[in-house]
């Protein structure tokens, strides 16, 4: 199975950390440290293999992928060896990366969206092409009736140049080409009436919203601790300091509240109430990619006795984020081919905030993650 | 059902909180809050209620109850209007308070713990009596081929005043007095091949070992989240600060190591490795019972790079421990009842070292835990 | 030396606190664990003595200041039974608490406060009346030229009901009526030049601002050892969980930033340059006066190589600050009864912004406040 | 003023960080970040400049110095481009390390090293060589008489394998060669009374013991936060992960147990009582060079109020001592210049363990030092 990755923010750090791991791993350099589908539990004859898997992607960024990749090696994230020993290979990569159209509308710009998409998958003979937004998380857009009826939305597409936020449009753009699309970010992405509609038109999954990789994915089993014991937690409260592209981002005030909202949404699922505090992000240009989390939680215990936790992770985002970038474009891949269409909830497991009313438990999340993989040969391939 | 509770060191700090606890449970003055079979996922019919379990128990120490609740309410343990108000109950219990009986030999000491243990049953109408260890943690045993061998045991027995453990004589007299045992404690108990046989005779089921309260249930729920999201973990390193009776003993090499193999056991069950690192414990009298554990994983990523998380645990031993003790009389109790007999390996959620070859996952627990009580009904109730 | 304490807030935690307190060490209930001027090196027969304090004080809150104590004692901030064995001393105090005036402009409720005061030194034969601002933090006022006159700002008093702030008010109205001022919170209190003026016209001490009980005073050791081993602190930062009536005025803009900036600059004055980060606060209701402060330190030694610290302050805020209002008010009276005027830069030990140049290191304003007090006697009494 | 420094485990983690170091210094390719003889207030001509150091040294590993810096720069604790830089400088120090001379008793051995400490003064035309001890924590060496006496100690070296400790030996030896001496490490070194009469019938300076780099130099100022604000510290717990050949060394009982005692003598000297708690060293491979301290202190405010502190120190402890032992070097060269003899108490900033009874509050020591180094120039130069 010849599997196309496009990376929407293709030239930021856990686009590039995703790229140089897949090559490492292509080239027997690296193990699979990281990637959730190389346990022998998900092992499956369905999945396209790490090796297989091919990179293009857009970016409003010139920056070149090497380039960004002596600055991921500088400051820890990936070995400076690595980068010299692939430098050939990230070279091939930078020819399959793309500026982000532009034209005088919406429908225009997904037109040439499209297009670069259609051409990737040509070029290099592709069964298919999984389109994986890592791009800057961007604010909430403003609601349009035109959001929820997909007649509408092409219709007003045509007129607008903001209609859809660059999330939205690239879901947009990805389907109308036939590609599965996934959304590594908070941002709107495919979470939209109407491109929920244009998905299942087209027979395609789809797949988010955001990766869960630190703070998050620790509260994802801490909170399901508490609620198994029948303790009640009574405050949580947090804050995230990070540096980066993402941290500067997550400093403005819109994507801060978009971000921080899909963080506290598990303690109220699996609660099932909710606790007083609050997770804040900080932006700390000094500590880069290298997110340093602290949590408290204080709870109450058998006859009302205050008792307290806390936890500090200090996890490199990006190379917690790039294996399961690879791990999603497999799942998809394989989702695609076995003819799913519409969200892929069974794949809560790498998100902060998933589609669907499955439990926000990690190890229930895995459960459902394992059927999902057993089940892909049963199914009938598309 | 009318079941009785026997406690193995009926004066202690967990002992005395079970004790608090169930008669406010019982006059309605608090919440169930820590009791997990009070979760509605475990509600069954077959479980006894929280108000019909009556209290007994041996200790070896003379100080009344009620000072004892004195001396909780006073660290903080339970609150002391609840001590005032139960001071009635609390009395009452007392009167079934027995010091351990002495005996030239540990064959009449069995026979006269089980006469303690019949007569409680029978001044009470009792159905049944789950007898559960909350004394003071021993060391190891000597190994002895009686240990083996039912018949070569009871044939020692009669000449010896120190072939078993404290523990594992009190649970030789529960099996021979027809009653369930329960070890909250890492000491041996029935975890001998000789005790485990005279158990399945008398179709008795037995529970342990180590109620997990603390560090060890943090655990249990880190550890798969590293082994689930692939990334491997280097080193685990820990202390526990405690004070009370609990931590003065722990503070003697011997039980000390009994704790900290139980307590290291998860990670190399979970992780399929041993990661670096010990876990100590230590005496600080001026805590309490109020423990604080500290906890720092170090562990690699994607391509190498290395992270790290630290936790810390304030937590009060007993007041999570008490709960625990009402569950496992509620669930041995009906394990009892439905013809189980051997060691319960489902009861592994309870547990730093449980019987079995079970999961020391905690989500998985719950699975195994949630399906025993669901399939309580259906076995042929004794 | 009969020295009067005349408390703005004075039906707030921390001076119900510092008022229980003296109350409880007068009656010989209590050690002065936290009071610094009860270290031998202070030790000085110039103070006035902690049992001659004599209590009153403005609130625009009615609460009675028993119903204030029990609930500090709920809260565990003060001891149930000390607050029994006082409840007789407390209700004579309580006579001694006046609501703030209310009048057609400042000039009037100046004077109305200023009443108060003198009644209050008359009726208890007090040499002296230190009047301390101890009442919720405001955010900082509007500029007004007048701040900056004395002459200005008396003409304009008379006429406006905004001009000065709250705290600047009674500033002010001390002064007036001869009394010395301390700020213990970060609003403006005496810090405008015309109030300056009225101080030094009467020939009157003032002290401020901001009590240093916490993750500042933490600061205040570990930015000075930074330094003196030549390390460079790359970034700080901190977030504050509080809740009570503090926390929940902080969680209000304008306050919270008067309060953050307080905090940050014990590190650019120590360091000598601005490192990296912030210090939040958060409200958290539950934690109450228990607060928590994190804090993340990341540094660079020899050779550049990066290291970091971390900790955490789970610190009773009332209880911090209590003894040193105590002290303060012993420590002003002296100063005044030594004849000195204007601000006392001496008392820098106690907060977090203090008055004057002098070194943010706690060690170095230690040394200062003991040459402080051993001065004292030599100079001439007025 | 031309200076040797003569490392006693030249071929250790801290002495190569030390070389390294000042190669760069000279180099002009770092900064002296860490060095505290860089701060402006301990500039003084007196001071040999760091640039005129020359390094020599002992070890009984053979293990090249090049190859120990490329084990330092992979793990992190020096940057790699700087070995290579420095490759030709580390070469030539290479000629300058010899092996531990061996003889048939302690005498001949003396006379072997002082004979190496002479060769290479006159080798290089010094003004003089200081001897710093970094070597490996010795076990305390059982007590004998001959240390008490410089006679009977000189009669018995002669028939003597065992009678000093290495670190004695060394002392010893470079006494008798006019050199002044330094310990970094906490084993015995010139802590001798015979020892001491043989420093000052040379009029030899000498310093010590147990260089002060992570969680005590925490202690040396939070200690004295506590004890100023009249705050009772109840309890004060730690454990040290740390890996490396200080580490591994460490592992074992008695140099642990060497360490441990001066780790906490600084609590019981600062606060004038001894806390609850203990000081733990763990040996954890996997973290080498940058050891994590942990230390709860738990205490106690107004009305008895309990708080608690935590703190996590993550130091890379190479770079945190190299400076400091360049500092050393620099000051006890001065001191010998200046006609010092005897233990240099004014050092005690540097110091777990100092000499004299000075105060262990690290403002104080800078005190002391401050006034040390500025009066280094008024004494009479020897
Ligand atoms: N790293 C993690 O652990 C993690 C976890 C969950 C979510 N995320 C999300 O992943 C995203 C990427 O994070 P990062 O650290 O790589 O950030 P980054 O700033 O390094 O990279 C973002 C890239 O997106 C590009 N971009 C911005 N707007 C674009 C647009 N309209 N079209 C195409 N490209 C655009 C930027 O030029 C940049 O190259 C962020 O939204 C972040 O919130 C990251
Ligand atoms: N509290 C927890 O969270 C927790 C968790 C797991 C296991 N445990 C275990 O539970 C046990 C009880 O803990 P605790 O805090 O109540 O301790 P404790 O010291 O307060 O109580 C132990 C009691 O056992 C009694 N005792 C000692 N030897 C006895 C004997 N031979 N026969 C009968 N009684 C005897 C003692 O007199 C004492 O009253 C310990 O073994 C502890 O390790 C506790
Ligand atoms: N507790 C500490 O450690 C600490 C440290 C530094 C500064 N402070 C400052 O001390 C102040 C008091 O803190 P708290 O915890 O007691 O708060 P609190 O909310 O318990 O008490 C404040 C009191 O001030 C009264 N008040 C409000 N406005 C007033 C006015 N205009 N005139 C007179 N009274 C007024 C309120 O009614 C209340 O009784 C705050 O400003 C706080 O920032 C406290
Ligand atoms: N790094 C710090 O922060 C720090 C702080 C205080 C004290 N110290 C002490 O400094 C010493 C060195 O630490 P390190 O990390 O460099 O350890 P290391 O194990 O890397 O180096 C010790 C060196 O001493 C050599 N050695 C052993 N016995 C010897 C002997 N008899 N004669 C000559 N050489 C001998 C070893 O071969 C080795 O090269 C230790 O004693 C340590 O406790 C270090
Ligand atoms: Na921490
Ligand atoms: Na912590």
């Amino acid at each position: 199975m010849r599997t196309g990755v496009w990376l929407i923010g293709a030239r930021g750090s856990v686009a590039a950390t995703s790229v140089i791991g897949a090559l490492a791993l292509r080239a027997g350099l690296t193990d699979p440290t990281g990637c959730v589908t190389e346990l022998p539990e998900l092992h499956s004859p369905e999945l396209p293999g790490l090796g297989d898997l091919v990179f293009g992607g857009h970016d409003i960024s010139s920056n070149p992928l090497v380039k960004k990749a002596d600055t991921l090696a500088a400051a820890g994230v990936v070995p400076a060896w690595l980068v010299r020993a692939l430098s050939d290979e990230l070279a091939t990569v930078e020819q399959e990366l793309r500026p982000v159209p532009d034209a005088g509308n919406q429908a225009a710009m997904a037109d040439l969206i499209g297009a670069d998409l259609i051409d990737f998958q040509r070029r290099h003979d592709l069964d298919r092409v999984v389109v994986i937004n890592v791009s800057t998380t961007e604010a909430a857009p403003e609601p349009h009736p035109a959001h929820a009826d997909l007649g509408a939305l092409e219709a007003e597409l045509a007129r607008s140049q903001t209609l859809l936020p660059p999330s939205s449009l690239f879901a947009y753009a990805a389907f109308r080409a036939g590609c599965p699309y996934v959304d590594f970010t908070p941002s709107t992405g495919a979470r939209l009436p109407a491109l929920d509609q244009l998905a299942r038109r087209q027979r395609l999954p789809y797949g988010g919203h955001d990766g869960k990789t630190g703070e998050t994915l620790v509260k994802s089993v801490l909170a399901p601790m508490f609620a198994l014991r029948n303790l009640r937690v009574r405050t949580w409260s947090g804050i995230n300091l990070l540096g980066g592209g993402d941290g500067a981002n997550l400093a403005e005030p819109a994507p801060n509240a978009a971000k921080t909202a899909s963080k506290q949404r598990v303690l109220a699922e699996t609660l099932g109430y909710v606790p007083q505090g609050t997770t804040r992000i900080d932006y700390l240009e000094d500590v880069g990619d290298f997110k340093t989390a602290w949590d408290m939680v204080t709870f109450e215990g058998f006859l009302g006795v205050p008792m307290r936790m806390e936890f500090t992770w200090h996890g490199c985002d990006s190379a917690l984020a790039a294996p399961l970038v690879l791990d999603l474009a497999r799942l998809t891949a394989a989702a695609h081919r076995a003819g799913r269409s519409g969200p892929l909830s069974e794949l809560a497991f790498f998100f902060k905030d998933p589609f669907g009313s499955e439990s926000h438990a990690l190890a229930e999340q895995w459960r459902v993650l394992r059927g999902f993989v057993a089940g892909l040969g049963a199914e009938d391939p598309a």
